[in-house]
């Protein structure tokens, strides 16, 4: 069944409190594992019980590997067979992460889900670098399962493989023959076509076992959202919906709206009407004036709607799946998100 | 009975949604004439259902007459008899600001309470000076209440007079003269010495109707609350709790406390045991990471902390009042807050 993580990198998920996160309907969060390890250091963290206690979220917390920031953030990272080296983003002071410290900063945080570290290849990239990255990958993914300690804490591989089919049936393969309790698709969101990205899904899905949860990491868009449920995704997470909503873009069924626009000026109507979000008790005409008078109030009600946006798309698409109105529910909400 | 309005300049109180603030105890707010008729305009506000409706706050609001805004924030600020000339901080723009103009701005808003427009001298100023802003003063106050119309908004005067208990005294006089619901001490926390202000209250308090609320303007510290309170003020507005808040200090009984500290790194204690806000539900550790992070929680949460401990400060000085034991309760709170 589908559910969405909003991003909570640095152990807050940007702008909501607890209760307003919990509000929104989010049931389950994402930390960083790269971001954490450089500040506050996984062991301030556990000496604050636990990345739940940390940061005030009883539900499940899934930590990513550091692996995409790697490829995104770290300066200067030089990755071999035995990890990586980088400099932090923070201070520039050199870092090592390697599989099994992935996992040691994992088991300190104590999420629910670790993610095994993976080598992301950017697109486009040499197909025997991607290759190279694959294979990386997979003996990375053994070496983590190896040290992994922690009874209660679930291990996730991740699928690698740029947009080349072969190298990504390969590598699914190849992971699920490893006792994982989950499996990510990784690499993916970094500058390639809805299509190519659906397409890669389109591949890699039916390797996946079927009764293990599948991740598509960093992915996206309400379309993108649906398209991949439809595709047999489980799990998501993206910063787009606080990311855009502190950008003044608010998410509605009618697509994308822009609150800047002068045209919101005076418009007494919420974003939507349906909606119980806080920003939903207010009318477009105070939101915009929120962001043109430059009011942290502007970004935290949009990120609380956006969120709210999200995880009731994501509730809509479990009643439809239980239902088995799955298809009927995707042509439904794709008319505000159409291409 | 005293009362503290958390400052929502531009129709919101930075960083807090409604029922953050509700939650806080705050039961009423301030909004200011100068913004929004500035920024979105009054009529915009108007159009949108009034300022109540715009922010979404369903209690009462006192608006702010823009008197403080030409001393502090206005540029090139030219006050004569007939009123002010200013340039708009926000774009440059030449506007205007009379008596009258404040009245209507506050009308079209629709605050509970409306103040006056005052004329608010720097200190130090010359004597004649602040004389003549005193004039002045009484004689916009009159005008202010010849042209009021809306029988469902109170309207308050404001005391000016600087430092100069006689000035004072007198302006405070010739505004009692007049049918105003309401006196409040303006020009104050420009810079003065607590005991400058105190010694104002000292000669103002008395002469002021004792079945009038009074209201003094833009304080302050906890300590100032608790003296001022001593003296016969009822009613205050301050920035400090959410500004401050921002800036990574706690209010506490124990007096301020200033989270990016490294003493607090690995602190489990939340700021203060006793409190019900969101911030106190994660440890000191949390929020300083928070802050040496950027995240906007921060800011946030100490915002909605500092509102709290001023609110619950003034709801314990009301109750200490009925107890008639407010001597004992200053004193007990003024041990984290003395001088």
């Amino acid at each position: 069944m589908p559910a969405f993580m909003p991003v909570g990198t640095q152990a807050t998920v940007k702008g909501l409190t607890i209760s307003q996160l919990r509000a929104a309907g989010a049931e389950m969060v994402l930390g960083n594992t790269y971001h954490l390890a450089l500040r506050p250091g996984e062991r301030v963290i556990e000496r604050l019980g636990g990345l739940h206690q940390f940061m005030g979220w009883p539900g499940p917390i899934l930590t990513d590997s550091g692996g995409f920031q790697l490829y995104s953030l770290a300066k200067c990272a030089e990755v071999s067979d035995e990890g990586a080296i980088f400099q932090s983003h923070i201070d520039g002071q050199v870092v090592q992460l390697s599989p099994e410290r992935a996992i040691e900063i994992q088991e300190s945080l104590g999420s629910d889900v670790a993610m095994v570290l993976d080598h992301v290849a950017g697109l486009p990239s040499d197909p025997e670098f991607i290759r190279d990255a694959c294979r990386r990958t997979v003996d990375w993914a053994r070496r983590s399962l190896a040290v992994a300690r922690r009874v209660d804490q679930a291990l996730f591989a991740i699928v690698q493989g740029g947009l080349c089919g072969e190298l990504r049936q390969q590598c699914a393969q190849q992971l699920t023959e490893l006792p994982f309790s989950g499996y990510a698709i990784g690499g993916l969101s970094v500058g390639e076509t809805p299509a190519q990205m659906y397409r890669t899904l389109d591949v890699t899905c039916p390797v996946l076992p079927p009764h293990r949860p599948r991740y598509l990491m960093g992915v996206g868009r309400p379309q993108d959202l649906l398209e991949s449920i439809h595709r047999g995704v489980d799990l998501f997470d993206c910063v787009m919906p606080t990311r855009n909503g502190r950008n003044a873009l608010a998410f509605t069924d009618e697509g994308p709206l822009r609150l800047r626009n002068l045209k919101y000026k005076e418009d007494q109507r919420p974003l939507e009407s349906q909606c119980p979000c806080p920003a939903c008790r207010h009318s477009r005409g105070y939101l915009r004036h929120l962001f043109v008078s430059g009011e942290m109030l502007g970004p935290i009600l949009l990120s609380a709607h956006n969120l709210t946006y999200y995880q009731r798309l994501i509730s809509g698409a479990r009643q439809a799946i239980v239902e088995d109105a799955y298809t009927l529910y995707m042509a439904a909400k794709m008319k505000g998100w159409g291409e």
